[in-house]
């Protein structure tokens, strides 16, 4: 997976972070996903696809993070993880790999997205079928979460 | 999800179970799935997009099940769920959408397939954001396994 295709998905985040939830969130260093598991306690995962491009985008967050955006996105206060923190990871999840899509496609990689799928659970083993997985660590004030992203362009 | 969109998952799989690994499956009555959780040991998770259509399909074996399969594959004998098992898994998940993706494409549905996540677990909570998912049972001599559809049609 080329560098160039991990900014618009850093991009992404922040901007949906701020705009649905008012947080900020701070962009670490990527790196090369080391092992299999899921990062946080629940993860957003969405296929991406077409002709020329294949791939995943995975949103993982720790629990402080994830209820402080659903309390800030839905204006309640949330303590454990509810059917609602489930379908709002996967809106965040949509909103984010949408925001990329745009932004890759006026780099001339289009692509469709499937539907969000959410896996509850830390240190499940979560494989993907193919090549480097890279990760991007963000820290916020309320906790942490990753963006895990793998693309394999096909043709070009 | 219309009813007429899991008749190639069935096929597919049919197809794919004899043709790489001469084990005969024998489909039950599609039912709607009524909770979030993964059937079998071992999970393979495939998005499907396209302008037209959006959606996952889901394929869950228990342990029986699998290793006979990847026995059959792999011309060796597996005991346990190793890495060559879980590619096994991510393999067949691509075989068995890659065949209902060419029945539906004819039937004038086309749609990309992103890359296989393979998630490891019996009774992980996986939910999808979105309408009805459709599971399909299958049984064969060696164990048993699921294939879940979830298709949604945006425009046609």
């Amino acid at each position: 997976m080329k560098a160039e295709y991990i900014n618009p998905f850093v991009s992404a985040t922040r901007n949906v972070l701020e705009t649905m939830a008012k947080i900020e969130c701070m962009p670490g260093s990527p790196v090369l996903k080391s092992d299999n598991l899921s990062w946080g306690i629940i993860s957003g995962v969405i296929g991406l696809a077409s002709s020329q491009l294949k791939g995943n985008m995975i949103i993982s967050f720790d629990l402080g993070c994830i209820l402080a955006i659903v309390d800030n996105m839905l204006n309640e206060t949330f303590t454990e993880i509810t059917q609602e923190v489930v379908d709002a990871v996967g809106e965040i999840t949509n909103m984010i790999s949408g925001g990329a899509k745009r932004e890759l496609s006026e780099m001339g990689y289009t692509f469709e997205m499937a539907i969000p799928v959410m896996i509850l659970g830390q240190k499940i083993e979560i494989t993907q079928l193919s090549g480097p997985c890279i990760s991007i660590p963000f820290t916020t004030p309320h906790g942490n979460f990753v963006v895990e992203a793998n693309l394999a362009v096909e043709k070009s």
